[in-house]
């Protein structure tokens, strides 16, 4: 079956398009103790916590997806006596909640809309309120909606409160820069399939070593613990159980391609471009977007389902799949919308491409003006 | 780094050698909510069920390593009230037990030794006395040593004192013909990077119907839970989080590649033969097997250190490794031994290859008799 799938321009919050090399990387079957793969799955490590500029942290990987990821280091992170805010503005966030509840940890859920960001009175009257946080976590884009949250401001009132700052940014991390410092981030968690252009497989935590060093015993699980993984890392570079070997060397490929680009605020240039390519075009046609523009990210878009009577999403969806073009549906809880990814190995041009699909695909649904 | 990378015979227990065209099937990139993707994960869990001739079973795949499919199954599948006694003779088993230590499952734990399988006696009158046991488990192939243990003795045990039998089938499934309803099955695990010569990524669960049914709300765990994956597999045929696109392309090649092998039965043989070939071959060469031989998997076989003081297993692995030959370390508590795989898409003439190589390192290091 699979030799029938023609390959399409994925506009998704990933797995997205990567380059044809990332996938030839993944031409080779690697032993998981052999020598070259823990040289490679060093280097990959190191090149991580390189483009997080982050002195005196450790990058643990981990199997499975970014909820993966996001699981074992809230099991690792939080111990007994921890008691996690999490500020919510979408799915993302409720997610951490669902967690915390799942795994038996200590959580206030701080609840925003999903079209506003954070309201910094609102999160510091709450921190000031309730003495027993211990951590603060919050999603960085929250890719549900594509609104960008407010992580320097968050970062502030962690270090005023010392708090210690949990960053979900799994479609960030690698597409916007990240200050780890200056954003006082203690934890941070993300994908190898968003904005790093690799392929799904892994997810991978960047945590100060400081922190890491006490998250002994926390875990409630065996498979989705930072802490053995790291101490297993530490005592012969390997694993602690089957590593996805592909998704190294695909990663190992697309870090190259990343440094290759210029770097994270060099691919920053390209998404944003493919954003204001993409947001401009849709305008241009008539959609409207969710997000007020001011909260946007070049990482993905919420778009309004149009008026129209004879928009149907469906039928949308299928021809522009039909045509090549891979959109996502919405995420919301109350809106109908759909989305559109902005990042992968995509340019403005092929952006340019798929407006024009789009604008062909509402004439044969007959619409003229949305 | 990765295009350093010359591609090796792997004789490990998995990440294995995988066929061209299987690794080719990762040449394209799908979007995980598109519908060849969706067609494409349901065809390969149709598949293996098909493998497992398991009628009323479900499958449900789940993101990582074989022992993150391990952790959510005992996590969705044990209740408060369930008691599993886990039969052990290796670092499988064992690993069985810390996970439901973990994940505050109830157990008992009955040992045996690494170089000896299961006394069938003790086990029957365990169960006899223990009448909280509501599951029973198993490791199918114990992979640190080889052995091979009695899943139609242990089904029979089941049947007969109404357990419900949890059998880790990670390096067996696909290379081993099993029969679910004979063995009494309720739960297994396995791995797609093993006998289905697939690349890690995931593992999968196949279980009785009218069990996981009966699996709501009992997982510890967001991520780990079988019973929402399967929920969600119903409402729409996507995985909850981001699946390993890639790694579900290759297996669905690698499926069609067994199929085209002749089935299970003719896989079986191939790796009969391989198993043949290496443990003549090494036998000839004075190397002997850490166990009987009458309890040997066609899988994987642990070879004791020699006496002879010129061997040193570190420059034997490393030669052996730089020839293109990676071989396995030992895994046993008490004894030095190492491990050869006759598993993956490798044949006899692979291992005559191999059986060459090792002699002639045999003779750098100036061993002329072991």
């Amino acid at each position: 079956m699979s030799n029938k799938i023609k390959q399409k321009w994925l506009f998704t919050p990933g797995p997205l398009s990567t380059s044809k090399k990332t996938k030839e990387a993944m031409m080779v079957d690697l032993g998981s103790r052999e020598e070259d793969f823990i040289k490679l799955n060093q280097l990959v490590c190191k090149n991580l916590i390189k483009i997080a500029s982050a002195k005196n942290y450790i990058c643990v990987p981990i199997q499975g997806s970014g909820t993966f990821g996001i699981e074992a280091a809230l099991s690792s992170v939080l111990k007994k006596n921890s008691k996690i805010l999490i500020i919510s503005n979408g799915e993302y966030g409720r997610r951490i909640a669902n967690i915390c509840k799942k795994i038996s940890k200590k959580y206030y859920l701080l609840s925003f809309k999903e079209d506003e960001t954070y309201s910094l009175d609102r999160c510091e009257n709450f921190i000031k309120k309730n003495k027993q946080i211990t951590h603060i976590a919050m999603i960085h884009c929250e890719t549900s909606s594509g609104i960008l949250n407010p992580l320097a401001d968050i970062g502030n009132l962690c270090k005023k409160y010392k708090k210690k700052l949990f960053v979900d940014a799994m479609s960030t991390f690698g597409g916007i820069q990240i200050d780890f410092k200056k954003n006082n981030i203690d934890t941070l968690v993300s994908s190898v399939n968003k904005c790093l252009e690799g392929v799904p497989g892994f997810s991978f935590v960047i945590i100060k070593k400081k922190s890491l060093i006490n998250c002994s015993g926390n875990a409630n699980s065996l498979s989705l613990d930072i802490y053995d993984q790291w101490k297993h890392f530490l005592k012969n570079g390997q694993w602690r159980f089957t590593p996805p070997t592909h998704s190294v060397l695909a990663l190992s490929s697309s870090l190259k391609l990343l440094s290759k680009e210029g770097g994270v605020i060099k691919r920053y240039n390209r998404y944003k471009k493919n954003y204001e390519t993409l947001i401009n075009g849709m305008e241009k046609i008539g959609f409207t977007s969710f997000i007020n523009k001011k909260f946007h990210s070049p990482i993905i878009v919420s778009f309004n389902y149009p008026r129209n009577k004879k928009f149907n999403f469906d039928f949308f969806y299928k021809k522009l799949l039909f045509s090549g073009y891979v959109i996502y549906p919405g995420m919301l809880t109350k809106k109908k919308t759909f989305r559109i990814g902005c990042i992968g190995n995509i340019n403005s041009l092929v952006i340019k491409s798929l407006l024009k699909k789009i604008k062909e695909t509402l004439l044969i649904m007959r619409i003229k003006s949305l």
